[in-house]
């Protein structure tokens, strides 16, 4: 079984089986991702305004058996929105951007897959609910790809990654077949979970169309202190600590090394560091509740100061100030990015393993690129690591191989009982990775589901299991 | 493609092919269902102990075509766990029933399918942990069918269902392939999420024989009320109030009709009544936290007290005095039982829609069968109500025909964007139902993976997707 390039003969055929399409040649950001690791190819971006034409897209592509590479936001990672060998299109869900329906009462929102991240979370918010999933890119990621993928983030450790946040899916399977199941339940045992098998399956078993999504109480009061420890072991003593004090309510607890701090001072001067030492180790951490909350955060640190466990702390006085601590955490992966990594790796291990992971981690990758810089940070209260390696001062990342770095790095992991893959997908990057990782029984289940609802292999083909070559 | 008869010669075959499997005719419990609609009938019951054995008699039974009906604790009631025609054998977990691991700092605990839902929570409680899923039949329920059905219970509004605690598993496919993926991980986005596709499929795609499942913080102190409100809306009001004020400590939140109580009073009169009226509505509500959270209920039920929303109240002054609260509201459906259904339904509605389902639903029962009386109760934070409809006083069941009631109120639950099933599952009772209200497209999906995974269609034949005969 073989896949065939889209022809003009095609993109005919789709324009005259469509109403409300549009059908161009791919502007460049199409073909790029963020850090510059893939270029793409397409024949065409097409862009439908309504789920019936996305299922005659699919539906035609499918017959004609044509590779579709889904496109959301662009915000990807791994390199699932890229498709690098010619004959492709795009799908873009840009178009199909409504929020569809919103009920504070039942704490409801339905979106189309086109909306992004940032506008979801400001509806909710007009609606004095709380929409709690947050991604440094929540401004141009779209709902389609941040469900298509699982997006996670900072506020997981309270509120669940993306696929805990949805209710129910419209979407549309690789024949044209669209499964209607935007229920507004919280309870709904009527036969397979389709949702949670399209959350994450990065657009290779059926394109989500539109989600309804769980919206939460607004929090009255939010209390953020950013803290420098002794080390990630004592990092999480203090998030269990506090837990064990204060309850659910520490809805972010991220860590933060000395070389972010340092990237960050090299590429935005102006992003002032918040505390007067320098250390290894700092956590940002918020809590949100009732009013008061603040102050009980407060409360519960000051026997974190007494014990030694923070040996300093600035606490968020204002709204203004919370924000300009986070903006120091969101600023890292751009700052990265100015510098430029040898090798990127999304990784999580259980909790009570992750200072293992941090000694072991450092001691590995000195092992193959002794001169390398280590970017440790990331939402430590769920065992994720952002872990990147950078070239020593004034060397370039093209004067090292990152194979080596990568594999030692996901081997840590993977033997530590984590994944190579916590938040950002498998995309194209990881494929492999799932081969080598996986059990092998879940690696046959997984193909033969995709065998069973795309059965020629069109959707996002090479994306997370082994793709299809052209014929 | 059929199914065949298990024959003594296939009895043979797994005796030989296992190591640690007891095989015996079936005693009288595997054949009956907790409500008396069905009795089952089975070859032979095989009661593995090992995940090889469990692979062994799959790959034999899916060789020669035989029907395998997997049994947890038989509590089931939707008769999921019924096979009514000869030749199956029943594939029971009970022996597997070990407590694997248990990480507190990583709040994970690992467990067989076999274990009891009682027995993780007791596990949990040891640890100085929360497994916050409970339902009545816990004691009985084991993991293994917990997560087939995705049960639900009292803790979801808070906790969520079965599946949201669910971090990795353990099955065994229809062919033999053995999936392992216990990881204890809150993130991991390495391919298609078969955990979530294997719970709530009832045993048709595969058989969970271990979980890894989240535990949580244990909540300090607890706060119980029972309390009389004028009406469903109001119970809404006063739910929505709460999770103002309190934020997401509120872990239940059960509406109780007098009907209820009634039948309480008829079959265990020794069981008191908690309040000094006898009002239509009552609402049982719990809230876990901080030290001082039983106090903040108080004060936030004053001003439901203030302005009428609720009429009468009693607030637990102890834990005894909170457990005879609960025990009031977990013997209801043993006096249901007692007393007889002509049909039960478990349906759910958005929460906004749940005044106007209540309403509605004493006028479709009554136009069907204008003198049966209506237990109408449970989970109302989630929108999810048992629904029992029951003869009139003196009459017996067997006087009535269920099947109109069922449908005018399964009718009524979905056009109002309901589900038929929220929370006990689809199994043989409801199967028919899925045909009638599933969307189309969801339908096709659903078929197209009970295929994959299963071809030969043994595990579990009839229950949720329609069934194969034995030829």
């Amino acid at each position: 079984m073989t896949l065939n390039a889209a022809t003009p003969a095609l993109i005919d055929r789709i324009a005259a089986a469509t109403a409300d399409t549009r059908i161009d040649a791919p502007a460049p950001n199409y073909l790029e991702e963020p850090r510059g690791k893939w270029r793409g190819q397409a024949e065409a971006v097409l862009r439908p305004g309504t789920v019936a034409d996305v299922a005659a897209i699919l539906a035609i592509c499918n017959e004609e058996r044509v590779p579709v590479i889904p496109y959301g936001g662009g915000t990807g990672l791994v390199g699932g929105q890229i498709h690098e060998g010619p004959g492709a299109v795009i799908l873009s869900l840009e178009r199909m951007n409504r929020i569809r329906d919103i009920v504070p009462d039942d704490s409801t929102i339905v979106v189309e897959a086109g909306v992004t991240l940032l506008q979801v979370q400001e509806a909710a918010e007009k609606a004095g609910r709380l929409f709690p999933l947050s991604i440094t890119s929540e401004g141009t990621a779209r709902i389609g790809g941040v469900l298509g993928t699982n997006a996670g983030g900072s506020g997981v450790l309270r509120y669940g990654n993306a696929r805990d946040l949805v209710l129910g899916i419209e979407a549309v399977l690789a024949d044209g077949t669209v499964i209607r199941d935007l229920k507004r339940l919280r309870k709904d045992n009527t036969g397979y979970d389709l949702r949670h098998l399209l959350v994450g399956s990065e657009g290779t078993l059926g394109i989500i169309t539109a989600a309804s999504l769980r919206l939460l109480p607004r929090p009255a009061e939010r209390g953020v202190a950013f803290l420098a420890v002794e080390s990630p072991a004592a990092a999480l003593d203090l998030l269990h600590r506090l837990q064990g004090e204060l309850g659910e309510v520490v809805s972010a607890f991220e860590l933060i090394h000395r070389q972010g701090l340092d990237f960050l001072a090299e590429h935005f001067s102006d992003l002032a560091h918040p505390l007067e030492t320098r250390p290894d180790w700092m956590v940002l951490v918020e809590v949100g509740g009732q009013a008061g909350i603040a102050q009980a955060l407060e409360d519960a640190l000051a026997t974190g100061f007494e014990s030694g466990t923070i040996t300093d702390a600035v606490l968020a006085q204002s709204d203004a100030q919370a924000d300009a601590l986070w903006t120091i955490r969101e600023t890292i992966p751009e700052a990265n990015r100015l510098t430029g990594s040898i090798s990127s790796h999304d990784i999580s291990v259980p909790l009570s393993r992750l200072p293992e992971f941090v000694e072991r981690g450092r001691e590995v990758v000195a092992s193959v690129l002794p001169d390398a810089r280590i970017n440790c940070f990331g939402h430590v209260g769920d065992g994720n690591l952002h872990y990147n390696v950078f070239p020593a001062p004034g060397r370039d990342r093209a004067e090292y191989e990152s194979a080596p770095v990568q594999r030692a790095v996901h081997d840590l992991a993977h033997d530590l009982g984590g994944s190579v893959s916590a938040e950002h997908g498998v995309g194209r990057l990881k494929a492999p990775d799932l081969d080598r990782y996986s059990d092998a029984g879940r690696l046959r289940a997984q193909r033969a589901i995709k065998a069973a609802l795309d059965p020629n292999g069109i959707l996002n083909p090479g994306a997370v299991v082994s793709g299809v070559p052209l014929g």
